[in-house]
């Protein structure tokens, strides 16, 4: 009668019984480990700590764990805990465009990101985002529950009209269509553009998500190497003959993982072969509200003739409550809400609710002048402590979060980074940014989550090997 | 001097006057229209009142729009306002797999959506979404603002992993992946399991997003007749032979748009033949929670060997922010990670934390036991309503918001649902959801949003032409 209760998943008891074999058979509790705190793991399976307490006693009756009086349940057995290092598959996986993204959202609280893309939560506006969903808890019941028009919240799209116009792109409210993120917004203009088998151009390096995002749509991917002004323009040129790409990937400002901008010259030659080559350009420009002055825009010069705009706000307001946009032409917009029903159906209304509440009132621009300010100073540290261990940086960037550093010669850096995962700490190594595998000697760091001296002492026992 | 500023849409003043302009040359504002409100026009555009004043006064001195004292602006001109009919495109657009949802996300306040696919507002659980807002709005910071993991909030996954324990569905959280919707969910498996141009079975009628999302997957799409216990069983068979179709995408309880439920003798009917050709099933079921009596599924037969088990919140709880998840073998759901991450990177926390907080309370049951009666109630009046005017439903749906109604012989359900359009009203044309184009006398009827007489009465002079 025991053994029957103890092996049924559908009581509660039962439940927390299998989830504890479960991480004992995957050794994510070790033999000897401690099992996490009755109170701790009734709150994550929302049960009653009661029903732990019943739970640990069995397996304990099942000589599974032990208890330790005063001290709590530990895993049987007397092989020493195993270090992060050997629990896998995490530190087996190859080297690819995923494993800088898997790292860093599958990390726990403990682990150090210096090579994640996002910033510290103690970074982000709290207040702010707290205030807008106080705010928002006061909306009309058809705001709490109705799907999203096809195009997004008209207020909002008002307002990133009025934003982009700062930065000399002009575009209506019409030709914008919010989606649930950038990658998102990346997603589905490849499913309006590209067919498996056509070709996409990119920079060398880019942003590891392209190359994910393009190798789900099984396109051929060129990369052009990029230089601290824009991609080599002689490689574009030679490129768009060569292979006669479909369509061109590319932040003309605060490029990542570079920091890199593109300069005027460079962007009307883009424009101009673009245009004989019949060219498409998406210009991803999530980092535009990081920027200390202002670059040239693609979509500016262009009026949206080949150029489609994006952008997003997790990376300045929010990636718990995901918004991002494409602006482009009419036609454009018109094949792209079918698409966005298809796929999605309607979008997240209330992210793009709280976005607006958090933009229309000064609030941003003021949280945005502060973050700028601290970033640069971030920067200037990060740059002085790597200098200090024998790395590189390849440019100072004009603002945003990344500095993209070379290691002294001999070192790789997805050895490095692996070294220093088995220590806790997630690096972004060059390859996993370049798809001519060309960047073995550079690692990104996000300037914003290396304040703390344990990045480096970790690097450095890393590069030490 | 003036004209210059007033083509400046980079002026707030100027963005007023452009967003006007192009309202009357899309003739959304027909001449002789009376123009927005100074204060609704402000609010939506986030602009102060006096540069609505301003905008207004400078297309008054264009001769553009007419101030009349004590009453407001009208668009000059003497023609008659046009109706909803001839502003078009949306009548002039075929009765196609988007028709209905186009409609239905697209209507403005005004319009009756007896068509539409979920519940008036006020149906929802308002305060408790309200009090789930505030409630996060305390949460950590990290909730707030960072990514979420892969597969998403635990906590809601050893919830789901419970709910569908009840159903006899046993599977473990770490086989739960969330999604930003249910819809996102069959795409990511879409993606993962069909290549273009292999042949996906559905039922006929289905969804009529599944022929919608097919289409932008291109694959050939094969219906099978549904009968009120389920699929037809030998044409079921006979196009598993005949098309070898890699995939079944079907909803075993409260099946949309018939209502019908599948026999527990063609559950496993299903499931032999899919053992024997080899043929993948993704069960969607996010209608689970309306059923009065619980009806057989296919994942708790299976045991997730063919079988892919997706839900969602969308209808239950809030569609304004979207939460749904996949419950599949590990192995898929190890390769779906990689997936979503390419092509969303992190999912919508926020989404899941609201649900969770919904959920976890027993205040989520409470709302449905009240909703299912209310749905009840509703299914009979709707019922004797449709009869009334002659109009047949097909089955007594055993639960669930759909009642799927034949007209009188010799009327073309898109033609009705054309002229109700011009009426104001979005009805569910049988067409749209059939693959094979033979539910032409066929309406879906949501009863949930049929309770205001001129659904019936708009119906009437539909049907007489």
């Amino acid at each position: 009668m025991l053994n029957t209760i103890e092996t049924d998943t559908g009581t509660r008891v039962g439940q927390v019984m299998a989830t504890i074999r479960q991480r004992i058979s995957a050794r994510t509790l070790a033999p000897g480990a401690k099992l996490p705190s009755i109170r701790g793991l009734a709150k994550m399976m929302v049960v009653s700590t009661s029903t732990v307490v019943e739970a640990y006693d069995r397996l304990a009756a099942e000589g599974l764990i032990l208890s330790r009086r005063g001290s709590g349940f530990y895993v049987a057995g007397h092989l020493p805990p195993l270090t992060l290092a050997e629990i896998g598959p995490k530190l087996d996986r190859a080297v690819d465009p995923f494993w800088v993204s898997r790292q860093s959202l599958e990390a726990t609280e403990d682990v150090l990101k210096p090579g994640c893309g996002w910033l510290p939560a103690s970074w982000m506006p709290q207040a702010e985002l707290r205030r807008s969903l106080r705010h928002i808890a006061r909306a009309d019941d058809r705001v709490l529950t109705d799907y999203g028009t096809p195009l997004g919240l008209l207020p909002l799209r008002h307002l990133l009209s009025r934003r982009m116009a700062e930065h000399g792109i002009e575009v209506l409210p019409d030709q914008i269509m919010l989606t649930e993120s950038g990658t998102q917004a990346i997603d589905l203009l490849l499913r309006l553009l590209v067919e498996p088998g056509d070709t996409v151009l990119v920079d060398d390096p880019c942003y590891f998500n392209f190359l994910a995002l393009l190798r789900a749509h099984r396109v051929k991917v060129v990369g052009v190497p990029y230089t601290p002004g824009g991609p080599d323009m002689a490689l574009f040129a030679a490129a768009l003959t060569e292979h006669r790409p479909r369509l061109y990937i590319t932040n003309s400002a605060l490029h990542n993982p570079t920091g890199a901008t593109l300069s005027p010259v460079s962007a009307h030659r883009i424009l101009k072969l673009a245009d004989q080559a019949g060219l498409t350009i998406i210009e991803d420009d999530i980092f535009a509200d990081f920027e200390l002055e202002p670059a040239p825009r693609l979509a500016a010069f262009d009026g949206f003739e080949r150029v489609i705009h994006i952008g997003s706000f997790s990376k300045t307001l929010t990636a718990a409550a995901r918004c991002g946009f494409i602006a482009a032409r009419r036609d454009f917009i018109e094949r792209l809400i079918d698409l966005k029903i298809a796929t999605s159906f309607g979008g997240n209304a209330l992210s793009a609710e709280l976005v607006l509440a958090l933009m229309k009132d000064g609030t941003y621009r003021k949280y945005m002048n502060g973050l700028r300010d601290r970033l640069s100073r971030a920067m200037g540290e990060t740059d002085r402590r790597l200098r200090a261990l024998g790395l590189k940086p390849w440019i100072e960037p004009r603002g945003g979060m990344f500095l993209w550093s070379e290691l002294p010669e001999g070192l790789d850096a997805a050895d490095v980074a692996r070294r220093a995962l088995a220590d806790n700490v997630v690096l972004a190594p060059g390859n996993a940014f370049s798809v001519s595998q060309t960047a073995t000697r550079f690692l990104r760091f996000n300037v914003g989550q290396s304040s703390d001296a344990r990045v480096f002492a970790a690097v450095e026992r890393a590069m030490r090997g």
